[in-house]
């Protein structure tokens, strides 16, 4: 049984992350320097494997170790190679290491597989520079909004546009909505990441399956509108206090989800914002506004619309008890993407102890399921969470991940 | 039965309105030309009436009605000249003017009182441009912190010093803590004054007694320190939420609250001020910190020290729920001022609806109250609270609350 190459992915990790640290953290900017340097460095491993490379229109790399029938549908192992300012060297570079870790195995092994396996180096799906997710993978499928192009990038105002143009490639299938790959020529896609939690690390397991990618239902611009008072001199029955409302709805909110979760449903909730507002609260004042932010994710879209409807519904009922206003306002939505349950089982199958989580954060993996292509993501431990320099993942767990990802494509399910 | 004289009260509030109002507010700057103007107005009156007028050191203004026995420990009748930036015309003034309207009864009807009967127009009450309260009051018990003599005036920047002495006063009994009243001498100080929240008018009674002045237990700097994290990628079991922890405290505050309402115990409860960190918190994120003021007022110091100590305890257990470190902080309490039983069983024997309640705001009744002088409030009802332009007091309410004033002067029972 073939075995992953530890040693060619201890490389490249400790080469990414001389070429891409500044300071204490990662920067591989989207588009830019850090990832070009980053596209670059995995890009020769790929040709001293003698893999086939390839670069599209805007700059997403694909790595193919030829398999037997070149026009059947092939197999892309993939993640991206930006990262966050100031990120770790994991996040996203990891599912790419796997990727040429496995086929440097099956190369080393002899193993010629029966489509091709192309290991994809995606481009901008952090993309925290430009404010647009899922540059690359959308990008590829003709999903992005043309209008991205004309997006600023954060710290030196260039545009997408400019700053594809400036990298060599080519911003016209973006305009067009044109598709650079064909969903039906895929047979499957694969991630391999780092968890951005703590669950693997709270259960002291290496790796999990991902059962999904959560959807998200979030009441952005969530207000509650009362009557400043004399925090003294308004009794209880009298007063319209904003904060005090604010506190019944997000304190039942919690009981909604624990009662969500008492059923097994996959859920989480969190009010991540929440102020007065500082040009008018004060401490002996009772508070006559709050805004906050109800975010709700799970992987199924029914539980999000039960949640999402019973928040309204406390909304009204507490905001009446109150006798103030609580308005939740319009909810911004990004849809669930389910993974596949044959490659799921299959991936269960193979790990030493079965464990299968939501993944709460999106991935490249959730664009390639919404086209339709068969997908799975493999969950590496990984201390501290991610998109901050002290990410923490063990070469061993990453070994695990990998050797599950390899197994895979060795007795392929599909 | 003599009747307050309401035609004087009228002419009085329609002068102080007219000398004092800037734009849409009343502004009677503490020691500045605002409450100049009104204590300018309120001696004219009183020199019509033929009172004996005097003013001491610091700018209290003394409008006196000869007793028969000249020697005899006196009452007063006081309230402040001075409002907040952009307040209304009644918040202090009634109390004056009540008086005056109290005296030219009992002057027109030929009534000598056995004592004197003194109506103070008291100085910097509020105080809002020096954030010291209290000043003319304190000052003349020799209860002021000289300290205080070097807060600077929040607009102009000068010194409480130099406006005392600006006006022609003298700031050196404040600097000797020297004492310009006798509270020996004082056989009870009498304060009518609007109600500040919204009691009255809920319950349709044109006017309360008051039962004393809340003491405040304030924690000021509460500070609850959890770890932010991913919205979506954070289980509940790892998250340590400081918008959920800090929630659920809160939340448990205001069934403690409930539970001590229920068992008839004075007291309010509020967190006026509730903020995560706007540098650190996003959509998609736990929040790892929120700030809160808890400010708990009663009439009785057993009750707050009880609620202060509920919430410690509160919030170790649940700090230690949600795995946050919620940390309440040092306390700044005032002490409550219990009105005298004996008057205030007097005043509540002359309303048609007697009614008692306790007083949020402070005034200056709570320091006649801390020297042992016999101290009792009248509130009168007025609509959309204090502090603010929109201050609406009937005169035919503010009849009925001198109307009672001026018939406990005429039977005095101590």
């Amino acid at each position: 049984m073939p075995q992953p190459d530890l040693e060619l992915a201890a490389s490249l990790f400790d080469a990414l992350g001389r070429a891409t640290r500044r300071g204490r953290g990662i920067v591989r900017d989207s588009y830019g320097a850090g990832e070009q340097a980053a596209h670059d460095i995995v890009r020769s491993a790929a040709t001293s494997l003698g893999l086939e490379v390839a670069v599209d229109a805007i700059g997403n790399l694909s790595m193919t170790l030829p398999g037997r029938e070149r026009d059947a549908p092939r197999i892309i192992i993939g993640s991206h190679l930006d990262s966050v300012p100031q990120g770790g060297n994991f996040d996203g570079a990891a599912g790419v290491v796997a990727g040429l870790s496995v086929l440097s195995a099956m190369h080393r092994a002899g193993q010629v597989p029966r489509c091709d396996l192309t290991v994809m180096g995606i481009r901008g799906e952090e993309s925290a520079w430009f404010d647009v997710a899922y540059i690359g993978s959308a990008g590829a499928f003709g999903l992005l909004d043309p209008a991205s192009l004309a997006i600023a990038r954060s710290d030196n105002g260039r545009s997408l546009e400019a700053s594809l143009r400036q990298q060599g490639f080519d911003p016209q299938p973006i305009r067009e909505r044109r598709a650079l790959l064909d969903p039906a020529q895929i047979r499957a896609y694969l991630e391999l990441h780092i968890e951005q939690g703590p669950t693997l690390v709270g259960r002291g397991l290496p790796a999990a399956v991902v059962s999904g990618i959560r959807g998200c239902k979030r009441f952005r611009n969530a207000r509650c509108t009362g009557e400043y008072g004399h925090s003294g001199a308004v009794e209880r029955p009298y007063r319209r206090d904003a904060v005090a409302a604010t506190v019944a709805f997000l304190h039942h909110m919690e009981g909604v989800w624990l009662a969500q979760l008492e059923t097994g449903a996959d859920l989480v909730l969190t009010a991540g914002e929440l102020y007065t507002d500082p040009a008018m609260h004060g401490p002996s004042k009772i508070a006559g506004e709050t805004r906050f932010v109800l975010d709700l994710r799970s992987l199924s879209a029914a539980t999000m619309e039960a949640v999402a409807g019973e928040a309204r519904a406390a909304a009204a009922r507490i905001g009446a008890d109150y006798r103030v206003h609580i308005d939740l306002g319009a909810t911004s939505d990004s849809p669930a993407a389910v993974m596949d349950r044959r490659l799921r089982s299959a991936l269960m199958g193979l790990l030493a102890v079965p464990f299968e989580m939501a993944s709460g954060a999106g991935h490249d993996a959730a664009i390639f399921c919404q086209v339709g292509v068969p997908s799975a993501m493999i969950f590496v431990r990984n201390e501290r969470g991610s998109h901050n320099p002290d990410e923490g993942m063990a070469l061993d767990d990453f070994a695990v991940g990998t050797q599950a990802l390899l197994a895979l494509l060795l007795e392929f399910p599909l």
